[in-house]
């Protein structure tokens, strides 16, 4: 099965999608593989023999959220400009989320902007992060607080390279299929808590399908004006819980499993969900292993940290809420009470 | 006298140039001024009296070319993210180029992108580097490698500031306007050649003059792939000779006077532009008390450092000739040999 999803996300620039499909990427001008140590050791070899580039460089950095800030990009460009590399060679992304935002933030600093390229090696980075064009790294004051808008020319899907992912980490990337099937399409998710997504070909059903609806929500705003911030869904909660766990305790997806249980919460209370169908989503998380009860050890401080997201505008936390399952609700003037009780249920 | 260029400069967004017209900013949301320490000696309680916002903010970087480096953007940034600035902050960049490129290049990157202003108070600024989007910083490997094309919301030119401009500093603003003239305009040339631009009209002429040559140019190409390279005459080599006084001897335009001298003596050479024109360009800069004659101390080094320059695309350095006063060539397969024996000029 191959499937191409040709996506206008830009008004000055469109891209492909191609899902299970990677057989030869011809460049013209040099090109740079930026990649991490993990990944390397594993597909290094395989990638760089399907790459036709005039000169083909790579630059390892090392695997973890924890090493996703300036400093590493600074690194990147300047291994880049050793590497002589000009206006018209191609940066490729290969690894997950944070090779990707990474690779994508510095082919837009480097020289005002060249071309990259996504090959996505985690399920998280295939069905979410590589498509949209957000690129950035953290700081100190939070996650994806320092980046850019900038869209690849090409994704390329393999599902190959997914089956040397740990086990954690691919059900982490679920979460980011449950997230979209909530927010977007209960026929979607009601396939879902039926299918085994063990099977390879249910397996790219689940990618293309979430492909299909980011690249929708994206097209119709890219820069996220409006509903583009739907797929923030749990995201709000998460960012805090990582911050909170110097992003080391958990991976990006396991954040977003405790935020939809906490988004969930929210909802409840706002009458915008049943009971039952919070039950049903924290079961599809958990049927994938993934933590759905965060231990919050401080409401106030937690509530806090709301401020520092990027999201928040003129200090008002916009919340994304689940308005019944295949539906979204976007929220910005609940107040703080409100917010502390739902969260009350997560500190005890 | 007030001018109002309407620029449309970009496919996602068009902005205003003012020229002689800053009674008031009115901003929404929070604001901060970005500045250096010269200019806020001099300008800064002016310039806040003349800004309504929610809450507003200054960052006072050092003063200095040298200091337009990756670690002044996280500085900046930093210092942002302290005061709480959120997606709908404005940032506004009041200094010369350097303060301008560095402003821009943070509001392009913070928070994936925020608003931001120009108020250049150097004549460089006004004439150039406030209009057109090029954003960025130097690194060691060379001048404004890391950056990205991000438009300001309104450009506003007041004279009023060029007032307390050093006459250094005034003069070397001279040389890119005529850069612009020498490029594209003839009779803009010999009216700069028979004009006194201590006169304040002639010099708000001046001005608007630069400023339209240059948005018509950016508006045909912002992104540079064409055109717009013309506006790099004399830039090629300006930038070799600022990295080898390590941007400390020379102010930018100074070294631009350098470099369209250069750039002259290989047109000669290619019989593109008379001696006797060559001379009246050379007279211009010097009436403005320019340098014209930059030692070079070794060619095959001076070379080489092409070759470090972002313009080099895939090996291959472009030189931006005239063509006789008033037109411009491109050139990019000019041989090596031809280069340097124009340079041995210089290296007496």
């Amino acid at each position: 099965m191959r499937v191409e999803i040709r996506f206008a996300a830009s008004k000055s620039s469109d891209y492909n999608v191609f899902i299970d499909e990677l057989e030869e990427i011809v460049l013209d001008g040099k090109a740079a593989i930026i990649t991490n140590e993990t990944v390397a050791k594993i597909h290094l070899e395989n990638i760089k023999s399907k790459i036709k580039a005039k000169e083909l460089y790579e630059v390892v950095v090392k695997d973890g959220e924890e090493y996703k800030n300036l400093q590493t990009i600074e690194y990147i460009l300047n291994e880049l400009f050793k590497m002589k590399l000009d206006r018209k060679s191609t940066l490729i992304a290969f690894g997950g989320g944070v090779v990707g935002d990474m690779t994508g933030f510095a082919a837009s600093v480097y020289q005002r902007g060249i071309n990259f390229i996504q090959v996505p090696t985690t399920l998280l980075a295939q069905v979410d992060a590589s498509v949209g064009g957000k690129t950035g790294v953290n700081n100190s004051f939070g996650k994806n607080l320092i980046g850019s808008f900038y869209q690849p020319r090409v994704v390329y899907c393999e599902s190959e390279f997914l089956k040397t992912l740990p086990k954690r980490e691919f059900n982490a990337g679920v979460a980011e299929i449950i997230k979209m099937a909530v927010m977007f399409d209960k026929e979607f998710f009601y396939w879902l808590e039926d299918t085994d997504l063990s099977d390879d070909v249910n397996l790219k059903e689940a990618i293309a399908k979430s492909i299909k609806i980011k690249a929708d929500i994206v097209a119709q705003d890219e820069k996220e004006s409006g509903i583009r911030a739907v797929l923030n869904y749990g995201h709000t909660f998460a960012h805090v819980i990582e911050q909170e766990t110097n992003y080391r305790e958990y991976l990006h997806g396991e954040a977003v499993a405790f935020g939809i249980v906490m988004a969930n919460e929210l909802a409840i209370n706002l009458g915008l969900l049943g009971q039952d169908e919070a039950d049903k989503i924290e079961k599809a998380l958990q049927f994938f292993s993934l933590p759905t009860r965060y231990k919050i050890q401080d409401i106030d401080s937690f509530y806090s940290s709301f401020f520092l997201d990027k999201k928040s505008s003129n200090s008002k936390i916009t919340f994304i809420l689940p308005n019944h399952i295949g539906n979204f609700a976007i929220r910005d003037s609940i107040t703080e009470e409100m917010v502390k009780n739902s969260l009350k249920v997560f500190s005890r």
